[in-house]
């Protein structure tokens, strides 16, 4: 029996800010207590909290390790990147097992296991991806809920590959429905994109910036919209990612106001950088390809706002790197062959403080929506996202006054740019425990692969 | 120094539900933890809290203790009213100090200060009422909020008696933005109203059935609208007390969605009772004669829809208890002089828990808008409102599975009738505590006048 | 040269009601005259219009004469279905050429040519159908816009039939812009259609009251919603055909409010009829099953509001008739294979008028709605749809007091039952001018086929 | 008899342009016919039209002449005001008769008929404005409907002066649902605008630029608003005048798009000119001193979107000149004594054909909203706002190609400025026909004081 007492610091949950200590035991909170009651206790290790912030560890549902995407694959593999997620204060991620197109759920999920299994330094667990709707992946989805897999995402975008049509994304939520999984959809409209497409190139338009002008903000719209009525009609939830247009969240914020379970998710890099980042000099551009793209500066009040008004209620990083050289640069000649994404799972809990010392946010939903919601969204909660006697005690003691500078010279992303070079930050992780577990303190990185482990997750904890 | 533990209860907050034992000290909550971990507490008392649910006390942000009203005098009084409270589950109420016409709302303060200090079973705070606003009122809101007084109610209905013009309600809202207080708005166009009123009775329909008629859904949203409209000009956040129509729970919604600082509150007679009431036999409709008013059956639903999606954030009693004998009958001839009240203090968090065994809202979502946010929107937040380490040890031991029928003849409130006579509830109050002292245990009444406190409160905890 | 003088009646356009006479010269309209002026006419003919209302013809833009459809035929040919549009005051119809799956757009008009060339009794025109859009068929718009065919109709129902995908879509609207055409839309969710279709065949469910399950109003509001959004990519304006569902009006209605070129269309058998025709007796629901589909009753509310407020702007019949004998038995074990479609050309004039005695509508948006507007929005003003010098002669004399019954038994529609069998209707047509001629007078049939021409039109009257 | 014929002109109404010959007999049109058929016609009087527009004359529904404010007049006496309106192209005016405050309607009526009567140069009706309802004003309101005085204007601006209380506006709205008359309302909120006036005025901000500031568009909205739900409480139409602000628009818009009887008019000041122009040098913003108040220029968008979408239906003057020397100059050291008001009876058609040249409206809307449906709207159609058989000769011949510079040099306002000048236009009346009587041609003015004639009025148009 092991117990570690986090003494002096500043407790910040969703609902709570108490000056309170906290007591570890055995890697489960066995305590909260006033600082007057926390002197009974013995411990074996007194971390002190003095002037910090003591709050739950990120729980990040949305990373893309090692994804294969456009013949080449996500650098980061889970070991790296979990490490990086730990350096930024995240205990949980939660990625994406893909089926392969014409074979089973299952042969994806047994794919993503044996590429995390071992590897990862914080616990971590999978969404599954639906390529391939039929009778028999709807079973499987039954079977893997069971399993603590709990929710599928769809698309409504890249036909060809990922796509669903609009016939198996009804069949996939009707089942959602039944079984209790949570539907995460990319809504744009990928048929009418790729007439877009094709029509930039064939006029001879293939640099990055054309990766914006062809996603167009209204085709996110429509294909949100179009989302929330199939759910209506299926009688199931629905969960869209990386919503980064204005149109988009409207359509989510009249959803929920009429009451129905519709959350939407954002990411740091539609909240802190904007299309024109696409129009860097010579290819610069193309570090920040992702779908949805990055949009105009205009839409970034509206995801400020709706995520105060949690009509957008968790902020995850769609974390997918691609090095510049080599991968991103298999598009010079052609902007829709840049593979997708930009690296940030250890950069959100630092861009999202930087908010909260702005005045955009507070800091209790600065927690929740980096911690508390998508662990209760994705029934993780109360063993992630919250610190209660009884949850694993995955904590951050986050020091809200020290400042750094983004960037990839220090960054320990397995990526050869960083999205936010030069950002200038106030707030660092100090200590990151992972099940009571010191991982990383002080600069100091002591975690290691495999200590990690897989989560089985219950139903989405919004829908009782 | 001595110490309570609660024990073998399933604690629930806001955010958690976490089975725990708590450890109050001195009145406060001193610690929370795991059942195992506590084994380690010396108490001196324990209290057993096997299959209760453990909660923080109800926050009634809306009573009317001896409220002066066309002549008369709201039946209980804050010995009466408050005893009734913690009978059931509420520890904390803010009562609202009449400013008289034509005098200083010190002067009201101080008469308010005079009726309840000393007589409190549980802690209280006051609103102020604006009667008559100038320039003195506003200098002196400022001085309140220094003392406390953080929050001001406004009335667009009754011209002649609380009546404020728009000019009045627009400047007090500009003060209420610089000096941090939250205007509390009755939003409903009394000069309008009062045409309908002397129409009706000019056409000899004087019953109590028609106080639901003249009292238009419409002339409540847009009273609604308005007080929107004129904060948004002056910059100040908004609360709209006891909404009952859908038509202005939508303006409210929408002012939401727009990011607005507005937020509503309705009472369980809203949610759980109807217009056709006042039809009742006799003049028994007299009884459920209260303003705004009970509304046909559809706008329960739009009522709880908001409570869902927090559109609507708070459940208060607007407890304001005339007894049918006596009082109500006053307005025998002539409708609009029944004094417009109902009594609810001691049945708030019974009617809600049923609700939750309904499925109508969760246990958590019952917790807070009974007593987490109420406290947070009047600035008692940390101290009430949750269970943490450093908080005012106010707290339930709920029965879930109790079962009780309300009644005139059982309750404790000082009012001849119960508006819910005769209606089933499953769950009962079990314990009380009010700053760690039992006040209420097991149908036994250990409370005392005058151990209540007045607090002073900070600004609305929604607005950093 | 010929010359008939209308005298006496009540003049009746979409804007004036005026006590005129009409003086018609070689087919055109010479003048419109106060009565005193108009005795210095000479005339050939005299048509004695006192009591009458004397209207311009009808035009119904929403016509499938002989169309193929599940292995059969529209019921009525152009020889048969214009005969009884005259009977019932209509003297335009717009067909739809249909392009065969994989056969250029030209071979489908010619094919409609050969169909109605020297058949019909009175004038005609043709919108071309979209059912495979690709280069060749972007360039075929172009050249059948320069000939008179300048709208062309799209489906996002009948997936394997006439479905186009978002991408056809967004590019035939893309070509609609630059050409000047209005692509016109039925709005349904196909493919998720398809879906529910399936899981009721599998269920046993196969009686026609399930075609009104299926086709969820939800998914015609989706589709809606879909296409308005993709025209606005597109930069081309939009015309929704048979719209039936409040859900869909309130997308049209928002995109109207905004500003953008949206139309709606609507038929009688949504205005008359409802969802429960389809419970008939029997195999009697076939007769009804028409898509989108006949609503539950208080859809027809929000239909005729928004006829009211123009956010619904023109009633067609989408007459499309199939027997009950031998035709809608197709789908006796099936209600997928029943074809789909409701007799309705002689109807239109006589139902709204019913609706303008009820007081629903004025006599000038009656004539409005099925007049003039819609030959405005085709193109065909001011030669139709108005009674003005130099317009067409097309001219209805009506008896707004007149009694009839429609019925099978009577109406001259090659079909074996009337949707609204034995309904009473007050009103009726008198005389019917097209061209000047005398094609139906006092229940005379006089006209012949052949003599109506066909119509080249020009583009949409409303983008100008 | 007297018979002038207007040949080879383009004839243009509300829906129909056509090439046609217009016969005027005795004040009042005769025939409209084909130039063919126009032939035949013998007249006294031809008027060559080649090239030029005829369209009915113009209805200004919103002049004050000789108005008295806050201690001055208006500059144009109905003899002066109705000669330049004719000048203008306008035919009919329909001004404002006030009831003073503490006397009767008829009062007011009589002493507006003692102004106007014999002095008109063209004709002319009365609005009623009701300053002080009660219950022998709503009596009067019924004998002044049968008079033809069928519209009546209330203010909720003006405390002191004109305004109403909401239970006031509540009883005229129940009176005039009753008897059929249009409500016309002045939408702010007067009572929160007088504090921010005194604000300003205390905080020594004097000068015409703050009249902008502090009639907030939000007091507009909202008294927009208000005055919708107390029409619908009261079950009769609306009618706002000057609307000027986005979110007023927004309020009309939504209120017709559910099938209220609710109409919007703007003039032509909020749509050619900003609140910028009150920021002039010197005193010069004094003479752009109007309520509502010029806005910022994004308003502009709003207010001819609306009118394209029928949103706004109307688009009158009102007219109310006041000097810059004498009297625009009793506000200098206040702006809230500068009278209110902008001269344009005589700009408002020249201002529209602009816009139909910049391509904003097409031609047949320009006739509407000037012309016809104004007409409608105040009960004078079809006598006025139309080119019909029957209809008084009320015709205007325009010359769409002639250029003009606006100015108080050559306009014939009694008043030393003008409020566009130096401003250039395309389009100019060439000549003008009032009852068939020639009044303006080719600049030489043949009018005279007297020989416009007194309307009585028909209720509005819409209702039926």
């Amino acid at each position: 029996m092991s117990r570690t007492a986090i003494r002096g610091g500043l407790v910040i949950t969703a609902t709570e800010e108490t000056e309170a200590d906290v007591l570890v035991e055995d890697g489960t909170i066995a305590a909260i207590a006033t600082p007057a009651l926390a002197q009974e206790w013995n411990a074996d290790t007194v971390l002190d909290a003095t002037g910090l912030y003591v709050i739950p560890g990120g729980v990040d549902a949305h990373t893309h390790m090692e994804m294969p995407f456009g013949g080449t694959f996500a650098a980061d593999t889970f070991e790296t990147g979990t490490r990086a997620a730990a350096w930024g204060g995240t205990t949980t991620i939660i990625d994406f097992a893909i089926q392969p197109v014409g074979r089973s759920l299952r042969e994806g999920v047994e794919a993503w296991h044996a590429k995390a299994d071992d590897q990862c330094a914080i616990d971590y667990a999978f969404h599954g991806i639906l390529s391939d709707v039929g009778d028999g992946v709807l079973k499987e989805m039954d079977a893997l809920v069971g399993e603590g897999i709990t929710s599928f995402k769809m698309f409504m975008a890249y036909p060809g590959v990922f796509y669903s049509d609009d016939g198996q994304v009804l069949r996939a939520m009707q089942q959602a429905g039944d079984n209790g999984a949570l539907i995460m959809m990319h809504a744009e409209n990928g048929i009418a994109i790729d007439v877009l497409v094709r029509q930039a190139l064939d006029a001879g338009l293939t640099g990055p910036e054309n990766h914006g002008r062809v996603r167009h903000p209204l085709l996110e719209a429509e294909a949100t919209h179009r989302a929330i009525q199939l759910s209506k009609v299926a009688g199931s939830p629905l969960y869209v990612v990386h919503v980064s247009a204005t149109e988009a969240v409207a359509e989510i914020t009249r959803a929920r106001s009429d009451g129905f379970n519709v959350f939407g998710e954002t990411c740091p890099q539609y909240l802190f950088l904007t299309v024109d980042e696409l129009a860097g000099p010579g290819f610069e551009g193309a570090k920040y390809v992702c779908s949805t793209p990055l949009r105009p500066a205009e839409h970034q009040a509206s995801l400020w706002r709706a995520l105060r008004t949690d009509d957008l209620s968790v902020v995850s990083t769609d974390h997918c790197p691609f090095c510049f050289t080599g991968q991103k640069e298999l598009g010079r000649d052609d902007f829709s062959k840049i593979p997708n994404g930009i690296p940030g799972v250890e950069n959100r809990l630092d861009l999202l403080h930087d908010a909260v010392v702005a005045g955009r946010i507070s800091r209790r939903r600065w927690v929740e929506m980096a911690s508390t919601t998508p662990a209760r969204m994705f029934g993780l909660h109360p063993r992630k996202g919250t610190l209660a006697p009884g949850a694993d005690a995955d904590v951050v003691l986050y020091d809200p006054a020290a400042e750094q500078v983004l960037s990839a010279e220090t960054h320990h992303m397995n990526v050869d740019y960083n999205a936010y070079e030069g950002r200038r930050i106030t707030g660092r992780v100090r200590t990151v425990l992972s099940r009571g577990e010191v991982v990383v303190h002080d600069g100091d990185y002591r975690g290691r692969p495999g200590r990690g482990r897989f989560l089985r997750r219950e139903p989405c904890g919004y829908l009782s």
